[in-house]
């Protein structure tokens, strides 16, 4: 089995926009490695637009999917959670940064511990994250910061990262690998 | 004269950012593949700063052009105008989802209008459209909405586009074909 | 000496967005080239959070540097200062246009008095640059002529850089060279 496995590398970063088609590119990856997988859903419904949003991408998996909602302590659900045959599907790490600001916990720290658990999973996994630092500078300063830790993590995660995706127009172009 | 437009696929799309040299990249495509060409501009001159925007378009242009204007019905002009030895290019697909929303379209319903008559078309196209999704979530809903409208336009477009590229700082890059 | 900078074109553009890893990808281009560097910077320390920024610049880069602060003559600076054996990073082009602007300068005879200037440097540059365009319009006037400027400033500079790249999550893409 873990031989359907074997073209996912340990760890794929996908990167877009809003609307970029990233979520359905990953899923693809995740889908052609492997019959079954686990989705961890980072985001969390607090109104109507992201429940909507939400829904839709439950619409779009089907079968052979597993689904764990987690908002925060993504290091300790992937540790518990990766197996050698059922490749790790994470969207988004956006939305997981921006949980940790709202909980007011130390971004930097919660990235580092993803960070060192990452090399030592068990079966492959596939991140996928909002790129948000090509617009205009933010008037907000919460923006900014988000802005800046999005950008410090994606930094990170990619010099670990085996390939790296940045996906527009639902086109994947290969930065890394 | 067909043999002149061999060069240009049926149908084209170019993306970029603000002021990234999509439409003079554009423009270059088609102004290579014939000697005649139309331009559909989906841009509505409603104060002194879009005036001056399209003022500045037109100035680049010259001769070998016909311009017509059309802020909403895109597939109606397209299935009338289209020519063999005529390449299109509308320019942009953006402003024409702004204009579908003001006028309380659904925009959904004109974007598949739109794609349902791409592969028909008598001739070759190009379609220009800003890339608006790789910044900070906007604040402002209807701006939200618009993202969302344009991110999802772009990918069903650039499914069935022979070639895509992506413009920064006017330079192509090919993403398709 | 001048054959350890043979490496690095006369001129280099270095595109990216907001913590994008831009600024240490042109480092490491400039610190490879050469054993000794001259670094313009820009930025001014106007608040808590920029003059923060300044500070992390400057504690990555380490011996080997000459820093020179300059808010607003970029051209009369390379012309004095650029030499075979040292090249020269400018970091950032987008505050020195936020600076000319905030100085009513007018940003399209500095743009192109650099432009003259590049072509008869002494030595090689690589030039850091923030793309802004690919976010919604912003509602703010100033803002939209500043994503204005930068866009037109970045297409005529990459028109006559020898090599232009954009980078995102620290990953180079080369668009040009």
């Amino acid at each position: 089995m873990s031989g359907r496995v074997a073209a996912l590398q340990p760890v794929t970063l996908v990167l877009g926009g809003a609307r970029s088609g990233k979520s359905g590119f990953a899923e693809s990856l995740v889908t052609q490695a492997a019959p079954s997988w686990l989705y961890i859903a980072t985001g969390q419904a607090w109104d109507a637009e992201m429940g909507e949003r939400i829904a839709r991408h439950q619409d779009r998996r089907g079968d052979g999917w597993t689904t764990i909602e987690e908002p925060l302590d993504l290091a300790s659900v992937l540790k518990r959670e990766s197996r050698p045959d059922r490749p790790v599907l994470v969207d988004c790490l956006t939305l997981w940064l921006t949980n940790l600001m709202l909980a007011d916990k130390s971004v930097d720290l919660e990235v580092d511990a993803l960070l060192a658990a990452l090399p030592g999973l068990a079966g492959p996994m596939v991140l996928v994250s909002n790129e948000v630092g090509l617009g205009i500078v933010p008037e907000n300063a919460m923006a900014r910061a988000f802005r800046d830790h999005a950008g410090r993590a994606h930094q990170k995660i990619a010099a670990i990262a085996e390939t790296v995706y940045f996906v527009t127009a639902g086109l994947p172009l290969k930065m890394k690998g």
